[in-house]
């Protein structure tokens, strides 16, 4: 079958605070608006340049990457914080058999093929392979989050 | 560099009642409730089941899949409904540099490596690249929805 392989290339690159991924804290210690406070960039190449119109008339984005530090992956893992082991489709983990991350950042603005934003827990010089504007369809009314204590 | 290329492989595939993209309405067109009634499975490779664990205690998960039957793009289109020219990252179009889709459907149950959802707006066999659970981090309070007209 022609699609059981696909390849894809970075569309731009994030600048982001985080300079290694010790930097990022886990969700679950992170001190509350910790995210919410980093700023930084979505900087895409410049052939795609026209393609970002219209991106800044969303509050918030869909940034899909790539794990690029990501090596391996397990099928359980124990989340941080955690004590029992969880299914990896259950976990955001970066170490999985496809390693793409999804992020959702709020748009500060746009100048050009630089896009800024806050809501980054990606660290810096992360590969973006896809931006989607964020749409009332990817929020649902009410949402239960399995183990996760929020 | 190392990281200018990522490939990856289909986890699983998406049972869907949509045999063709000509199935699926653009959503501006879909009778509401539409999509929330359209039920399918995400079929998950029997390598990963164990990976599956925990998912089903979410209600909602979000869906990584490959555009198949996408080929090429362009930088700005009309999306459906509209008048005017978009930035491509500005919607949701199947025609991507990257062609990656993703969805957030509800989950209705799980038996093994068959994951029974609502919500689809995916063509039927198309390959899953990933899973992973929506969390209250990726519901923003307040969402602006550029161009779309709810």
């Amino acid at each position: 079958m022609a699609d059981t392989h696909f390849t894809f290339t970075p569309i731009g690159r994030v600048r982001s605070p985080f300079k290694r991924p010790e930097d990022i804290p886990p969700p679950a210690f992170a001190p509350p608006g910790f995210f919410n406070r980093a700023r930084g960039e979505l900087r895409v190449f410049k052939k795609y340049e026209a393609a970002l119109k219209d991106t800044e008339s969303f509050s918030h984005l869909i940034v899909i990457f790539a794990f690029h530090k990501s090596r391996g992956f397990k099928l359980q893992t124990v989340p941080p914080g955690q004590v029992e082991l969880r299914g990896l489709f259950a976990t955001r983990s970066p170490h999985r058999p496809n390693a793409l991350g999804l992020t959702v950042v709020r748009v500060l603005g746009r100048r050009g093929t630089v896009i800024r934003v806050a809501g980054l827990d990606i660290v810096d010089a992360t590969p973006i392979l896809d931006i989607k504007p964020l749409t009332e369809r990817d929020l649902p009314a009410r949402v239960r989050t399995g183990w996760i204590k929020e």
